[in-house]
């Protein structure tokens, strides 16, 4: 029997067991190993998301697992290899993806949220969304490849160039991978941060950071840029504050990427975007060669994958691991240990 | 003697003599033919900028004239000379200079608010400022080359392609300029206007337009891009529902292109940017190669000037049309003629 973490109601989580489902045509079914507990995962737990969830519900969508059984028709994978997902189904035929942006659909299916997400023992998704992970990298890490896409997604929207001042604010998991793709694609990076903890994880891992709480954010800009401020900023706070610091530090023709949820409207200082001539641009998700740069950056140790993970709990503790980090605490990344060992290891 | 119009004091216009400015080495004297009135001048009217403006302040940035004599080392002018003025100097040294963007520099002086303008019968400028007028154009028409060059600016800040849909939101002089700039840059073109005047004087020059107040724009935006949206929104009403519906109207990746100034910070729906992949670009004025094309396209009759003319008062009566301007009223472009035989006129 087979286990799932399930959704069922706002601020309510079980396990409970699951169905395995037989890979159909072009479907493969997995073993997740790893899953992230996400924001969004959190949003959901929440009850913010109640309307486009359909309870109970499984979630999970940053993960990395081994391949079970494979479907008919499927070509070019075998029990056994190592994948993450790319957990996008898209129509190929509303006008965002005619125009290429199939990642952004119109009627996007986001496997996790839409459909049944990764957070059990066997999972059946379409052999199209799966990423080959190299057998050398650890399973654990792997599983910030989704985030990280993420990032990658990110640094390409706000086209960051060699050279170019960047302005990460807000230093949680999304941040830190911003502020790390972003420096290496050339960049000075700044993270804005509130939590100490993160703060000094960041620095552990060579970033400068700044307390908005006890610096002065406009000081320290001119210390660094003059008088030209930062060329980008991203947004990834979430907090009202936040987009105003992410306004205020650009210089002229500076790019601000939002890539934060900001589920109300917020207070924008437009006439700063018409006086310097800037530049707003929304980023969501990924698409397949922004998840192959993030095998690569994981791979590679560009993303100390590890350095991230704070906790890895084992599948039939991810409910009291949700009420932790709702609670909020000293954390960055908590993964959801979904093997059969690590339940066993818990009985 | 010559005359100017002066602002003195929130909501207090005069006309009085001025002073002929003997043209310094590399400077110009221009007898300004006709001086448009522009949101600006009205903001200035209105006390809105006494923190900028040192009074009293010669107000008028958008003019055509002719040169009346020139200065030391200035070559290539002769007096006769048919011109209009970029009306801008920059230092070339601050941040924006260096990285190209002169026309945003960081201590920009904008002749007409930062410095003496247009609206007086004498005018000494540098000859670096000068955009030659063709001899064939009549200089009423060539008054509004400036913010046709506004117009041309925000098209390209926008980076308009053909085929593309774009509404504009605010049908005023400066939004008509954008829709027929946006037009001949192949695009199809909406214009969102509360004016019934505004309105009719678009649909003269062959423009669709939309009623707010009346449409219901959602139900006419499907019928015209299907579930699409548009590729692009410029927003030129300075009102916040007007900011909303630029938003609204987008389609994914699309483009908002930020025109009009709104002094206070405005609720944006970032939920929309982030979803929808949008892009917000602030757009400020124009460089040298917008004016150029500006006169090309008043030249050729592309900008029908003399249709979007609404009056011509001499320079004694701009008091009161910027008086008849504040109350409102069926107005697009109102001139002001400071030539001599104007004033003789109203003797």
């Amino acid at each position: 029997m087979t286990l799932a973490v399930r959704y069922t109601a706002a601020r309510t989580l079980d396990t409970a067991p699951a169905e395995s489902v037989e890979p159909g045509p072009g479907e493969v079914e997995i073993a997740p190993a790893y899953v992230g507990i996400c924001g969004t995962d959190l949003h959901i737990f929440h009850g913010d998301m109640d309307a486009r969830v359909t309870t109970p519900a499984v979630l999970g969508h940053e993960m990395s697992g081994r391949i079970v059984r494979v479907g008919p028709g499927v070509e070019g994978w075998q029990p056994g290899d190592a994948v993450t997902v790319m957990p996008l189904r898209w129509d190929d035929t509303c006008p965002a993806c005619r125009a290429g942006h199939q990642h952004i659909c119109q009627h996007l299916d986001f496997i996790g949220i839409d459909s049944p997400g990764a957070m059990q023992q066997r999972w059946t998704v379409p052999a199209t969304t799966l990423v080959r992970v190299p057998q050398d990298v650890p399973l654990e890490r792997a599983a910030l490849v989704e985030p990280t896409a993420v990032a990658v997604h990110d640094v390409g929207r706000a086209a960051i160039q060699p050279g170019e001042r960047v302005v990460v604010v807000g230093g949680g998991p999304v941040g830190i991978l911003i502020a790390l793709v972003a420096r290496d694609a050339g960049a000075e990076v700044r993270v804005v941060e509130l939590s100490a903890h993160r703060r000094s994880l960041a620095e552990e891992l060579g970033l400068v950071t700044w307390d908005p709480a006890a610096d002065d954010v406009a000081d320290l800009l001119r210390a660094w840029t003059g008088d030209a401020g930062a060329d980008v900023a991203f947004e990834v706070s979430g907090a009202a504050a936040g987009v105003e610091t992410a306004v205020d530090v650009l210089g002229v023709r500076g790019r601000l990427c939002l890539v934060a949820i900001h589920p109300r409207p917020r207070e924008l200082n437009l006439h700063r975007f018409f006086w310097r001539e800037l530049t707003l641009v929304g980023a969501r998700l990924y698409d397949r060669s922004d998840f192959e740069k993030a095998v690569t950056l994981v791979a590679d140790g560009t993303i100390p994958a590890d350095r991230l993970i704070s906790k890895v709990v084992p599948l039939t503790e991810a409910p009291a691991a949700f009420e932790a980090l709702e609670s909020g605490g000293d954390v960055m990344k908590i993964l959801v240990d979904c093997t059969d060992h690590a339940q066993e290891s818990t009985v």
